[in-house]
């Protein structure tokens, strides 16, 4: 941990000036956050983060404050609580657009979380070129990137994988064509934290006349991003595995190619006018944020985003980077376990134990205090890639420390004695 | 309020035997409960509560706990933390279906709130009679239950208004035809506060063979709701109108309709198996929920149902008649106000101080501490139907009391002295 303490200070910019170092000392660096989270107990080896991040007490506090005193709906009243809270919610809206990157807060649409907003864009992007509707995604995406293409009609390509689980680049350009509008790839891999090369894939659709969709849920919790730096087109996140509340999640898209799609959903806030004869729409984001908001949602997501920029999203990077690299190496260290995903892996360490289901290896390690996921990881057609029915992740967030891991390490040396 | 004090117990039914009356003494009815509610403050007049209801004490201390201790992801995790959580999270979804009077919690699926709830039935319903999609709404719905029908391609039919406000089924009995496969009414409507004779309008839509969807986001809130007694086909409300958190709500349907419809968004959770040959879905609801759900919301929509339980909703009912007739007796007899709906409106109170527009009454209002809403309600072709740009709302929860009214009727009579 001495690793993410001594870079952080070197790599903050401008955004990170009031940042913490994570991890004073070496033990303890996990522990240095920890405290902020009454969901972390102690004795409670929490590596689940990239299914949903603990909440620390901040983001708790501002929901608290959030349904009481300042309690009021957005965008109709005509009294003052009302009119503050419309100000807090658009405020959010800025501030959690500037985290990505977006200079433009209207090019920041609320939604439920990624999911939602990979469906709105599948069924609603017309496409180019004459409507056509072809799509490369590749063998690594989450269930929420291959289903809503599969539903709203695309046709579906799929990209290769390298030996090591990287979408291959290379392949994806000798794939593509000027048929397809649209390439949508996931940033970092939910299952093997493979961290995509975004510039290279965004010129590469660009080349074609293809826009790029990035799947961001597991980097914006864990590594810069920059949405203009990445010249991606789309990008899609969920609030709740950056710190932030259930039920909240954003898709940001340049200006012009949200003002191309149409509405999904109808209802209030998003009409301009409305009549039997013929009804006219806001434009975007409005446009698609029909009825009343998760207010508290956007909200308690700012202050999550306040709560990470304490840390520093690149001393966060720096932390996760080292402990990924901890994890493959302990685990490396044990002959049963197979190791899957580049060792460039951010934040995310997918392996199995030979001869174990992962059902048992999680069920084992819970015992020990140990909370992992184990199974498909909602991408199905990663597990036959990897010729696997199942696997184990261990996934780590501000407060995973060096202690998460020996106790992982730990519990499969227990898994390795009961399965012997 | 002696009238709802002393109703309150005769009509208490089974669901109420632990109920608390509403109003122990005549002049502090709405006081009795006001104390739950850290947002209403002392001498804030909260009249806006069919926007959205202030949150209780113990729906912000669930949030609390539920982000806390409690906190994981559900339908996912191998440890026990997580099981719990979908544990937790399946109780509250038969506590919500429950309390709505359905026996089968599989028929209830989360949605961000209503008018997610009505556009899923208004896109995915396959409608009957060979794909007919024609359906029967009135003059006086919210957007919600018009531009999903518009977006979604049906053919729109509008039934007329009585002369006092309420859906006309007589008018309804004329139009509907054999061609119809859905009628979509509000059960208690957001502006007039007019209630539906939900069961005549079932056996009108029935009779023609179509299905009885309800917006039921004012009902729900303020009148007991049995799916089974209304003999009902689809029912949409908020948790946001009903103490509970943002972001969530409920669409219920009959479980043959909703085995009917395909799912709208794909991901994870909604999924049989996921192949690029080919992906299967899971039965409803989970069909109808891609993605990490609002997990906490579901929670803290639970916790509001247990408030509304511990003071009854037939006596929250009484409650609000009570309150609805001394607003309009007293709104009744300033000259310069026009009154809107029928008499035995249940919660909300619609009018226009003549010659002064509603924003301005709204604002004036509010610097005496009064917050109404004001404009068109989401309700532009009932504003139309009433030869109104716009009206002044006032709706009641079960903090309101008599107090809030003397205060409206004040601030009313400042309106009329300042526009003279």
């Amino acid at each position: 941990m001495t690793a993410a303490a001594s870079i952080a200070p070197a790599q903050a910019g401008a955004a990170n000036d009031k940042a913490r170092p994570l991890g004073a000392a070496p033990a303890s660096a996990g522990a240095t956050h920890r405290a902020d989270f009454p969901g972390i107990e102690p004795g409670w080896h929490y590596l689940d983060t990239a299914a949903t991040a603990q909440k620390p007490q901040a983001v708790i506090d501002a929901m608290t404050r959030d349904y009481g005193k300042r309690y009021a709906t957005v965008h109709r009243g005509v009294y003052a609580r009302s009119a503050d809270m419309t100000t807090a919610y658009e405020a959010a809206r800025a501030k959690i657009a500037a985290f990505i990157g977006a200079t433009d807060a209207n090019e920041l649409v609320f939604t439920r979380g990624a999911t939602e907003s990979i469906n709105l864009v599948a069924h609603q992007y017309p496409g180019v070129k004459g409507g056509g509707r072809r799509v490369l995604v590749s063998q690594l995406e989450h269930h929420s990137n291959i289903v809503p293409w599969q539903l709203a009609g695309w046709q579906v390509d799929v990209c290769p994988l390298t030996a090591n689980g990287c979408i291959d680049l290379d392949a994806a350009e000798a794939m593509l064509t000027p048929d397809h509008s649209m390439v949508a790839f996931a940033h970092i891999s939910n299952v093997l934290g493979s961290v995509l090369d975004c510039r290279r894939a965004a010129a590469l659709a660009h080349a074609v006349g293809a826009k790029l969709l990035l799947d961001g849920c597991q980097a914006v919790p864990r590594t810069r991003v920059g949405v203009a730096a990445l010249d991606c087109d789309f990008y899609a996140f969920s609030g709740h595995k950056l710190y932030g509340p259930t039920g909240i999640g954003a898709l940001w898209g340049r200006a012009e190619l949200l003002e191309s799609m149409p509405p999904l959903h109808g209802g209030g806030a998003m009409i301009d006018q409305v009549s039997f004869a013929g009804t006219t729409y806001a434009p975007p984001p409005a446009r698609f944020e029909a009825g009343t908001p998760h207010i508290t949602g956007a909200l308690g997501l700012a202050a999550a985003i306040d709560y990470v920029e304490t840390i520093g999203i690149d001393s966060i990077e720096a932390h996760e980077r080292d402990l990924t690299k901890q994890a493959r190496d302990a685990l490396r260290s044990i002959n049963s376990v197979r190791l899957y995903g580049p060792e460039d892996a951010l934040g995310i360490v997918a392996f199995n134990v030979e001869g174990v289901h992962g059902h048992d290896v999680g069920t084992i390690l819970d015992e020990g205090g140990v909370a992992i996921r184990a199974g498909h990881l909602c991408a199905q057609p990663l597990m036959e890639w990897l010729q696997a029915d199942s696997v184990c992740r261990a996934s780590f967030g501000v407060y995973s420390g060096p202690d998460d891991i020996a106790a992982l390490v730990a519990g499969l040396e227990r898994v390795r004695k009961l399965f012997g």
